[in-house]
């Protein structure tokens, strides 16, 4: 039976502010990338998506941030290797630790933001982020992005690694993201979106922006929880999924 | 052989400010109580110091506090117990990663500052600090205030303790400290200091303020590394405890 | 013709965070506490919110507050005056740069949350929030707690005063404020609160929670934005005072 | 009388760490680069070194710095202009405003760190600095790296500008600053410091570290404060100033 995981980012709230529906998200993903308090999430809120994830059979990831809580993350920085080390094992540490007190286990990681984008080509923070997960426990997996030079990094570095694609999102003939700042780069029909992942879950292959059949390895599919919109899309994905009889289950299962 | 710990707080810089000589309280004390980055702490300077602990076979604990950098947890908080057992399993949580990542475990908590003046007595706190604790790790110890009601509350709740003295505090004639707002608060004389360590450490008691002399049932002592004087003070008990025969090692030997 | 200000709790997003609806309370409210950074809103939150109070004609005021951005400044914090009077200066002064460059005026100052509970009644916390005001900008205005003591001694101080009724709050026979621990302290009718809050423009009168008749000198009304229920309500309010011929606008005009 | 501005970065501890001998160098320079809190700087350190500022009829400036106290503004980041522009006016406020309390004026912006460095080659994040000022204060003078494209920017668009040079640093045959990660780009004899300073403010040449004499115009020697050594520096530089006749004073003066 075809089979893949669907993960999505959790745990985005902090304090008094809200962000995402992590329960509707929670009834529709394998995996929850959980947010570790340096770009989002405050350790009550946290603890709460944790359980409530431990709760559905979601499998917990440590969603590690560059400190830049005002930015969301989103903005790169020349951190240094020596840094970006320590953050990375204090930010998956924090989350181990609220996993235990919730009766689960980190089972992989998945940079956020502007670390995720930049660690994709950099080899240097890239490594870093590498260095820091073997450091602090190397049976976690590293989800990065399909077809980036990471993912052979990480690989090579002696960690397990799971390649993600998004579902939301058009690839250039090359098989890389169509740039945000392109026409097209971000699509918005749920259905078409179903189709294309039911298509990749069972062939592996993707249309790209030009018309042409790509080939994408990813044994997980990423898709949002930050909109009513996107939350509507990713439980069509679920619902197209049961329909078609391909099996949503985390990659560590 | 008698015997005793001696503890202090250490990883207290914080990026480019410098704070304490962690280095040479290593060679010191038995025990470390580690910033985990509330009050104080960066990751990339709690590694060096958790790496340097361990290089120096000392003991780490969690000195946890409440959410409060610039006012280096010494303000009281209204936090409430939803919130601090979370902070306080959040804050084990990224030590621990740390300790992992540099080969060493941490093996106790002592709450800091403005927290462990208000658990001393505040059941409430008292109790989410005991909750956080043994939801993360039940086999993590407790230091507490010797004579203070939270060491029972703890030992009620299923967790190891240890009481500890201030080496440099003035006790009131019911064991209490003195409070830092009264004359002759604080000891300075290194010697006096030392002569009345030994004391405690050989008989379990103290002279009083007022001359009397009490019961003070401690298994560590705390002395302190944030100036040079402190430093002095700290070398002198361990010296002192070597000429006389008394051991300095952690309570988990 | 009666008059009365209507104000709330504006700029209090954080980043991808988001909160309340201003625009919609921009054309509700004559006067807008703004958020300074330390429980909410960050700089271009701030800023684009100044703007569009001036653009409004709405007037301006610094909503201070403790560091406390994960609490919401809800937490009491036993802040030193000298701490206090400093973080008063530093935010006023941060909105104040803010208002310059939105070509408008910072012209009252409301404390958040709860400092705002703590100097109603704690004449030493309360002093050193006059201290800050009179010392940035001694025409700045103070809003505070109608009956409250903090109001005495900002006037004897030398300051300028508002008193506020809080639109969705009972209150005692003795004018004070019913506990939100009580049953009934929150109001939710909207009927009823604008039927409420017209009396109280009318006649300065409320009915306490015994059904006794009690004075509450206001200039100003607080009213809630931070749900599309608050909205409503405060839009009723807003409706009622222009049927009956009640003037909404600030203390400032 | 030949005269210059001597300038050094103030005010940066940060709670309860310190950093810097801020009392020496009030004594030294003749303008001050104060912490504005986004890489360092406390409400309550910042005023105190405001304060001790105007006693000293020194000159205060906004030392405004990306939001990073973790990595002390030293890491380059992609920070918007839309958000540049607000974080600039926000820190140029909050210190506007403790200078109003402390009875004097801020007169001029000098950049921090990565920002500085960033800014004086690149034209859209230096705009965004010009366009802060501007938008909260036309009449603040921009100090900026000599012989940088930034400061003729800023010239263009109606700001009053400084160009400044460093005490210890080497120069390039082409004026720019030798790169700290090459040999020789840092200096350290006093004598030799104080003899370069005397020939820039004498003539407005430096001997290149090639040995060719390369003119830098410059209205202000930047000198740090941040060591014993660096006093010492700083301290023999104001002395042969004053033996040789050239007159410390702000470029303000």
């Amino acid at each position: 039976m075809a089979h893949i995981d669907l993960n999505s980012d959790l745990g985005e709230s902090y304090g008094a502010w809200s962000m995402g529906d992590d329960e509707a998200m929670l009834s529709i993903v394998s995996s929850a990338n959980i947010a570790c308090g340096f770009h989002a999430g405050d350790p009550t809120g946290i603890y709460k998506t944790v359980k409530a994830a431990a709760a559905n059979g979601v499998t917990i990831g440590a969603h590690v941030s560059y400190p830049d809580r005002v930015g969301f993350g989103r903005r790169d920085m020349d951190v240094t290797p020596e840094d970006l080390i320590a953050d990375v094992i204090y930010q998956i540490g924090a989350l181990k630790g609220i996993a235990a007190a919730a009766g689960t286990t980190v089972r992989y990681v998945k940079p956020h933001g502007a670390l995720y984008n930049r660690i994709a080509h950099d080899a240097k923070q890239g490594q870093a982020v590498i260095d820091g997960i073997k450091a602090i426990d190397p049976s976690l997996v590293l989800m990065g992005l399909a077809n980036a030079p990471i993912l052979e990094l990480a690989r090579k570095a002696g960690l397990s690694i799971v390649a993600e694609a998004f579902a939301d999102r058009a690839y250039t003939p090359d098989g890389q993201l169509v740039s945000r700042r392109e026409k097209g780069a971000v699509l918005h029909d749920a259905g078409q979106i179903a189709d294309r992942m039911v298509q990749l879950a069972r062939l592996g292959t993707l249309e790209a922006i030009d018309g042409s059949v790509i080939k994408i390895e990813a044994q997980s599919i990423c898709v949002h929880g930050d909109s009513p919109g996107a939350v509507d899309i990713a439980r069509e994905i679920r619902r197209r999924f049961e329909t078609d009889g391909i099996a949503v289950r985390s990659f560590t299962s």
